[in-house]
């Protein structure tokens, strides 16, 4: 097949997240020649990215270039590209600047964030989903504070040490926590005019309870965790526009106009394009959020050849609802896919996937963490701890950041956040008049 | 005397640089109220940015958030503002978006780089003077690699694997040892098309040897070092143009054209434009490059409520030549000046400045260095220990920074280099045409 000598077998894969990542460690075989194929140069662990964007660790932390992840595969080469999308029929992956024939095709393209048709919204009320989205927030949050401390004028003070959250899924909530703890207790001494705990942090979400996708006895425990760290849940709560400065929603149809010039967007996945070039080549089912509906072996439906795996494969052969867009189901599927593709090359038979649920774990600031792993359901220390070992684990897996876990040791009982940089072009506080409120100048 | 109570004392220190934080660390007294104005919110590390230039290091590996240096002082508020003036009849610095008096200003506010008038070469050989530069140098360096991986164009690929630095001063002959190592060693397994060691490194010097400002035995050892790391070394060399891929240089009257995708400015200092702003202001002279010439005790003559220290100034008092522009000069001076405000305060004499001279050190690649202190001259590897306890002791006295130690530690011992990341706007790779050539695709 293709262009590759008769003993090599050719496997292109599209993006190098956790699916991505997966299907290449675990295709190490000399007959068989791996293309992992990612616009980024570099694979990121994006559970970890919310810590980026509130100054706890460093973009370089949580990223791995994947060369280095890779550089002991002699059958893998990295090419950094961007893919548009597939001919099937002539088996060629399409990249922005080319193409590249395949034999075996894995398509893990991930996600991005949708505002739902209201896309005038995203200068407003930035997505996490990038290491330049996390700069970009940590950027608004920490001028926020900056301003404040010059502002005089108290509405508009008010207005800077407002943060208001939208979506109370796990990223909601952590990003939550994390920002209640860096007011509360990191930046305690640091302002003069303003005292940072005072800063208001609001939650929104449209659903009855925080964590939705966790058992409800855990959303309980996780909203009382947030609130006693000062964060106010808005449950059942849906945004209906978002200014520069406002938040305009609605509860019980009530509509509520919040003040906060910090609004961050933690709602609303919709799956790579990749999804829809797919379904025009293939014919393939897409579901409402344009994730490619899989087979069981999570392949696409006539095509042995094309496989779709992580948060851009909607897989409904276990249970009612699609399995959950987290890495674990990423990573299974990854190792998965790798095993029938060596599996084909033997002429052994391929068998269907199946998740095994490890559990879940979502943090909320420092010592508090909810998690359940199958039956066992637990919170606070126990939870955290776990928290920290699974999430180091996987990182000293990929690229040996045993930096990062003893900067995480020293976060722990400093409660310090050293990566608390204003980085962009345009470094300076952004309302242009708060210096000439100075005080000191008024009274001369 | 200002808006002050008749007990406080009001200093306004512009810029956080080394400069302006030392005064502000010695000024920790009741009776004296100091702000620190800074367009950013932290300070910079400056002589390692050209670790985070070839990812070695992360941005907040080298920068201190300056209200955490400061948070114990409360008497001392940190202003994120834009220094642009002087009123000097009237007291008080001027900002981009306010005003704020003094009874005592100082000015340190540094250099930034000059193409000579050149500024259209801006684009295509980006300096090294901050945090961004130093993003964008990372990402042009990493994507040149990349791209060549991709190009299978021998001349092309040849011209993205040429690196081309202009100045061999400290920042020039470190940024090249950096590369050196980064293609020689680091980046050694990580590609399959082509081999990074055949990257092509070439420093350009006007002057007759590198590290010019240095002892003449300590050039020709740096030299030596720079080419056993494969460094080409073209001394006496003077650049006449720069396109976007091309250096035109003269040598002995000869024109010389090279070909090369990355090209780096590591020449030509200006002075912040705060000089001419108090020249304006104060009749106060300037030097050739814009600097402020100071009094004995670095205030501006018939002044004495205003210090210039730092990269700004130019203190002529002590030998033929000014101070050189480094990071020891200005804390001593920051020092100085702290002190003689005190004793004023106190109504005690004040001192003129006197520099003591403690050594200069430079690095090539990993334990290859230069350094002398006072009479004592020495290289290889006891000067690279002196370089690693020097700037890591200075690192720790601002934030603790013990994580960067031991990531300093960890690469001596591996070579890596953790923080490798193509970050910004636009990660795919610079040329559109590259992935057509794929030679597997010619083949089909």
């Amino acid at each position: 097949m293709g262009v590759h000598s008769p003993h090599t077998h050719g496997v292109v894969i599209l993006g190098g997240g956790f699916g991505g990542l997966y299907v290449s460690k675990s295709l190490n075989r000399g007959d068989i020649e791996v293309t992992v194929v990612d616009k980024r140069n570099y694979h990121l662990f994006q559970p970890l990215l919310y810590q980026v964007a509130t100054g706890g660790l460093s973009p370089g932390d949580i990223s791995s270039p994947l060369r280095v992840v890779l550089k002991g595969h002699s059958n893998t080469r990295v090419w950094q590209a961007r893919a548009v999308g597939v001919d099937a029929r002539r088996r060629l992956a399409v990249l922005e600047d080319g193409v590249l024939p395949y034999d075996t095709l894995v398509v893990a393209t991930g996600s991005g964030h949708t505002y739902f048709g209201n896309d005038h919204w995203a200068p407003h009320a930035p997505g996490l989903k990038t290491i330049e989205d996390a700069l970009d927030i940590r950027r608004r949050i920490l001028l926020a504070f900056e301003t404040a401390e010059r502002e005089t004028n108290q509405e508009r003070r008010r207005a800077w040490l407002t943060f208001a959250i939208i979506g109370a899924g796990p990223t909601g909530v952590e990003l939550c926590g994390a920002l209640a703890e860096l007011s509360r207790y990191t930046m305690k001494h640091d302002f003069r005019s303003i005292d940072p705990a005072e800063a208001q942090i609001i939650l929104i979400e449209g659903a009855d309870r925080v964590l939705p996708s966790y058992p409800s006895e855990l959303s309980a425990k996780a909203q009382r965790a947030l609130t006693n760290l000062g964060v106010k849940v808005s449950k059942e709560t849906l945004v209906t526009n978002i200014e520069r400065d406002t938040l305009v929603v609605t509860r019980n149809g009530k509509e509520q106009r919040i003040r906060a010039r910090t609004i961050l967007w933690a709602a609303g996945v919709k799956a790579s394009s990749l999804g829809q070039a797919l379904a025009n080549e293939t014919g393939v089912q897409l579901d409402r959020a344009g994730k490619v509906v899989v087979a069981p072996d999570l392949t696409v439906p006539g095509h042995p050849e094309i496989f779709v795996i992580g948060d851009l494969a909607s897989f409904t052969h276990q249970s009612e609802s699609p399995l959950p867009a987290v890495a674990p189901v990423a990573i299974q599927q990854g190792r998965h896919v790798a095993d029938s593709i060596k599996r084909r090359i033997d002429g052994r038979p391929v068998k269907p996937f199946r998740y095994r649920d490890k559990g879940n774990l979502a943090v909320i600031g420092r010592s508090a963490a909810v998690a359940h792993f199958g039956r066992r359901r637990f919170n606070g220390f126990p939870a955290w701890l776990a928290w920290v070992f699974v999430h180091i684990s996987y990182l000293i897996e990929f690229d040996n950041k045993l930096i990062v876990m003893i900067q995480w040791a020293f976060d722990y009982f400093t409660r310090k956040r050293g990566a608390r940089l204003i980085t962009g072009d345009d470094p300076h506080p952004l309302i242009p008049n708060s210096g000439r409120e100075d005080p000191r100048y008024e009274k001369e």
